[in-house]
Order: C-alpha cells, then sequence, then structure tokens
C-alpha cells in the first residue's frame, strides 16, 4: 500500500523447498508437502503476497496444535464419470484441492466435463491456482471455495458468508495466461489489519460495525465485531451465497457460518468446488486459442482514457510479476523471515536464509 | 425509479397468450412462439420489467425488418455425451435458450452434468428464466450470455465488452426459488435512458463519457458515445470478459464488440452458455433441500441493522412481485399499450385490450 518494506530476496526454488521442507516436517508426504509448497508459493510469484510464504508460519502451528492434519489425504467419498465428492479429511488444503481439480481435468479430458467438490478442507490460498491447472490442460478452469464468514446478508450485522473467490482460467497461447481471481468483499480483511497496524482510517464502503453501522476504524470493521462489505452490494453478496452452494453446500460440508477462520482453535473445514471444461468439446483448440488472442486483441486496443498507458486484461499484471519474481526472486519482509526462522527452528529444518550445503 | 406510472392491470395468461399470438403471427411455430411468450413474461411476472412485454414491439419490428427470424429454429452444430453447440440461426432469442438449456439438463440427467452452448442468437431476455429451469430439474443451473458491447476494458474509453448477466439458480423446496441474476455493469442502460428523459442527471460512476471521464450527463454517458461502468471495477470487467469467454468465445459465435444492440440495423449475434449440475450426483436430492435450507435460514436469521426489518436471500424479491402479480395482474404503461395496439394492428391479430370473444 505504499509503505514501504524492509525485507531479502530469495531464489523462487529456494522458497519453493525450504516451504517443503517445512511440511515434509511437518509429516506430510513427499507429494503433498510438494504440491502445497508449489501452490503456496505460486500466489507470491503471481503478486498474491497475502497467500503465500506469509501464511507458513500460520499454517505449520496449526498442524503443530493438531488443527491441521499434514499426514492426511483427501478421501474420495463418491464418484461418477464426470462427478466426484473428497472429504479432505483436514489435510494441507493446497495439496487437497490439487488433487481434487486434477481429477475433474481427467473426467473432462475422458467426458468433456468434470466437477468436483471437497469438504472438511483447509484454506487452499490463490484460488488462481486451480484455475491455471485447468486452462494448462487445455480446459476452461473454474473454482471457488468458501472461507470463514466475513460479510452480512444485505442488510445484515453479522457475519454469515465468506468473501469466497471466484477464479476462472482460459486455455490460450497467450503469454500471460487468461485469468480471473476475485474476492467477493470490497477489500481483504488484511488491508483492514494493516491500516489497523498503521493507525490509519479506512475509507466507508469497506466494511460495518458490529452493529451494521458504516464505519472508518479498522477495528470496529473487524477485529472488533465488525462484518466486510460484499463489492457491488447486494449482486457480490448473491454471488458470495452462490459460491457457498457450490462448494459448502454440495460438498456436504460446512457452510455459512458454520466454517472457521484461521485464528480459530478448531479445524476451519472449508468446502471447495473444481469445474473443468474441455475446450476440445466445443472445437478445436488451436482455433480457441486464435479466437481469445482475438479477444484479447479486441481489448487491449481499445482507445485509452488520459493518462492510462496501456490496457491489461485480468492475469496479466500477475504475470509480468511472476516473470518479474522469477528473475529477481521473491522479497519477503524481515518481520516474516523472523517467524520463519523461529518456525524452522521449531522443526528443526535449515532456516531459509542459510545456504544449502 | 418513483415516478408513478399510468398504466392498466392485465391477467397474466391473457398476456402470455396475446405475446404467443404476436409471435405466431410472425410465422413461429406453436411450440416457438409459446416458449418465447413465457419466457418474455416470466421477466414481467418476477419483476424485471425491463426484459418483459415492453421489449415486445422491438422484438416484433426486428423480425418484420428480417433481422431476426421467428421462422428459424436452432440447429444442433456438435455434440457429445454432455456437451452440445448450437447454432441459434437467428431465431426467437428465448426460445433458442429454452432448448439450450432442455439440452443441458438432459445431458445432466444422463451423464450429471451438461453444458451447451449457443451462437448466432437472439436477446434472450432475462437470465434468470433458464437458471431456474435447471432448478426446477433438480439441478443447479448456471447461465450467461454475451449482450451488445457496453462497457469499455479496465482504463478503457470505448465499448468492448457487454455486461453480459451471470444467473445461477439452485433446487430446493422454499417457496422463493434460490436464484441469483445479476448483470456486470453499475446500472442498466435503461436507467441511463429513462435519466435522459426526464431531464435527470445520473451519479458519477455509473459511466463514462466517450472519452473515458466520469460524466454525470446520461446522454455522454449511453446514447453520446460513453461507456456503462462495471460494478466492483476491474473485478466486473474481469468477470463480464470470463462470461464472454463462455459464451461467445466457447460457442464458436461473436465476442466482445462484434455484437450488436437490438437498435441495431443488423442481426445482434449475441451467444449463450448453460451448464446444468445434476444434484442428485453429489448427494440425494432431499439431502441437498435440507441443506438450502438451513443455509437460507442462516442468512434471515442474522441479526439486522437498525431499520430493517427483514433479510432476503437472492429471488426472494422476485418471488413476491411474482405472488403479487398472478394475483393482480400485469401493470403495463399507457405508452407501451399504445405501441402494443399499433404492433397488433400491424400484425392483423387481436389487440391485448380487446375481451377475447
Amino acid at each position: 500500500m505504499g509503505h514501504p518494506v524492509e525485507g531479502k530476496r530469495f531464489e523462487v526454488t529456494r522458497v519453493i523447498d525450504f516451504t517443503a521442507r517445512a511440511f515434509l516436517a511437518c509429516g506430510a508426504t513427499e507429494d503433498a508437502a510438494r504440491k502445497t509448497a508449489r501452490h503456496l508459493i505460486g500466489a507470491d510469484l503471481r503478486g498474491v503476497d497475502t497467500h503465500g510464504i506469509v501464511r507458513l508460519p500460520l499454517y505449520v502451528s496449526r498442524v503443530q496444535k493438531g488443527l491441521m492434519d499434514a499426514r492426511s489425504a483427501p478421501e474420495l467419498i463418491r464418484e461418477s464419470a464426470t462427478t466426484a465428492v473428497f472429504d479432505g479429511r483436514n489435510a494441507l488444503g493446497q495439496y487437497v484441492a490439487h488433487e481434487a481439480m486434477q481429477r475433474a481435468i481427467d473426467k473432462a479430458r475422458d467426458h468433456d466435463l468434470g466437477v468436483v467438490t471437497v469438504r472438511h478442507s483447509n484454506h487452499y490460498g490463490a484460488a488462481a491456482e486451480y484455475a491455471l491447472m485447468a486452462a494448462e490442460a487445455g480446459m476452461i478452469g473454474m473454482t471457488t471455495t468458501n472461507t470463514a464468514p466475513l460479510m452480512p446478508p444485505k442488510g445484515g450485522a453479522a457475519r454469515r458468508v465468506g468473501n469466497n473467490p471466484l477464479s476462472i482460467g482460459v486455455p490460450s497461447r497467450l503469454k500471460a495466461p487468461l485469468t480471473l481471481d476475485i474476492a467477493l468483499s470490497v477489500v481483504a480483511a488484511w488491508n483492514l489489519m494493516l491500516a489497523h497496524g498503521r493507525g490509519e482510517k479506512i475509507p466507508l464502503g469497506w466494511a460495518l460495525d458490529s452493529e451494521g453501522n458504516p464505519t472508518d476504524d479498522p477495528y470496529q470493521g473487524f477485529v472488533g465485531g465488525g462484518t466486510l462489505l460484499p463489492i457491488a452490494g447486494h449482486k457480490g453478496f448473491g454471488l458470495a451465497l452462490m459460491m457457498d452452494v457450490l462448494s459448502g453446500v454440495l460438498s456436504g460440508g460446512q457452510f455459512a457460518n458454520q466454517t472457521r477462520g484461521l485464528k480459530s482453535e478448531e479445524p476451519v473445514g472449508v468446502s471447495h468446488f473444481m469445474l473443468a471444461i474441455n475446450v476440445e468439446a466445443f472445437m478445436p483448440l488451436a482455433e480457441f486459442h486464435e479466437r481469445i488472442d482475438e479477444l484479447v486483441r479486441l481489448m487491449k486496443s481499445a482507445p485509452r482514457r488520459d493518462g492510462v498507458s496501456e490496457l491489461m486484461v485480468p492475469g496479466e499484471p500477475e504475470h509480468r510479476k511472476m516473470v518479474q519474481r522469477q528473475a529477481e526472486g521473491i522479497l519477503i519482509e524481515d518481520r516474516v523471515i523472523r517467524e520463519l526462522d523461529a518456525m524452522a527452528d521449531s522443526l528443526e529444518i535449515e532456516r531459509l536464509g542459510v545456504e544449502s550445503p
């Protein structure tokens, strides 16, 4: 948010390896640890810093407290040619989500469509990670997850629904994959916590206080029992509720305010939804690629407002971050490095900052 | 918008019959005429007056000018067990959309999932009509369509993407079906035309002028070459673009600013997307119904803001309108009745206002 960050840069592979070592030390299999690490650091790579390495100490502390089970694996509960339901069995969320989207992709490869829902999972990080898996497989991918309850129903004054993200990924030959990943609150809770830490006010329209009144006090808007406001009023509330139907309700898992946040002393119990649509069922993939090229060209070549130097499509800013970070490494705040060091010590693994032998 | 309307009330069945007669007189089959009439007036019933009978004279005039073909029918271009692509062949949009969603539902009944896309279609009216078809069949339905280009890319100053509606319908035993139907612009173009007709200003944030600058002049914001703003900034633009990928791109039809509006002298060439998810693949329908009951109960029982007497879920306000209109009839403005009378005369059919023999 414009504030300078004190930190250090680390090579991407080093950060991924460190993260995988942490999960291995928690008892995860090599496969689960690698997949979780790749998707968690995938968020950092694409500039979604709030969903990346910064969460690792919290994840590990939840494993250490028995609130999240790094040794667990998702269990297939129900399956048809085109659909499946997994019980995430409180395993690492990114690992569970990866397995679920992979199964949706496999079904779509054989039967053109696949929908997989998951219950009893954990925070799965950046939703785009899974939509992109489908896109890389030549499929349109769509995913949502419910989150801890954060937003009120329209006219309400208590948290009843998450800011449930929606991500859609589109196969293309573009350098920057066309990918949407949006949370359905005006801003993430993170922004309120940042403002609170800095003693700043927040704009009206971000949050309500615990009585349901507009507030510019970030404490009242979140920690003090307030609610985050959905995007676009009733439209955002309605979308978030429908995302909960697809994930929480359709998976047989927890929904609405039955889920918990990462600070809770219970498993969070979130649910996911994965959809894969095989483009080849509709037209040859090469033709689809050409059509996406044209769609993107039509957007980027539009006349611009004064002062705007370039028009970008969804996924493009994230791709630029990725190219930059692959070259320059990932900047981690000193505050976070200290947390990671303490975590590494508690797991008896090498610290991130120590050169590998 | 709070202005009193001079008009008359008509029984719902009379309005549907009149509408069907108009399409029959245009050369439609009995089946196509009834389906189109039912979905068109379905919008009036549910309070979406902008997408109902008020459009009929324009539809008929497009048929009379050869811009829309009431005699045509959709043609199946490509099909698999779970997917299909229709060419709408410029037939009545509501009829085409009905056939497409019905096919998606049939596929989902046999194979748990169905996706049908449609190209070269016409304005399909209220999106919720088709999502509700799926819900009534025990399926989660999702539909979108592209529209005439109305909104700019983020930072742009020209129309490149429609305000492409997204509708999701959910099966339940609730009296009011849980249904979302949202357009992805802050307001519909209709609101700007109303304000312009009344000589009123519009709030900043609804539209940009033709240079891409914020405007409070409804003429500059729409007829004068402006653009409607998407909900939630880049989030709404991204969603609208993805809806165009699902409908325009995946159907092999027109997309972005290749589509046309209802005032154009060319076929509008819009595309649709229909998804049906068979709930029974995930859990017994009765169990799903119970879970939806509980989800809705959790929303409606939340603490309320001061001055709010009741919390409603998406679809509930529309259902109340429907109950009221089924009892009291549909109020049609005198201005619209005069247009309908002139249209009836030109088609040599009985006027709406004349008692059937």
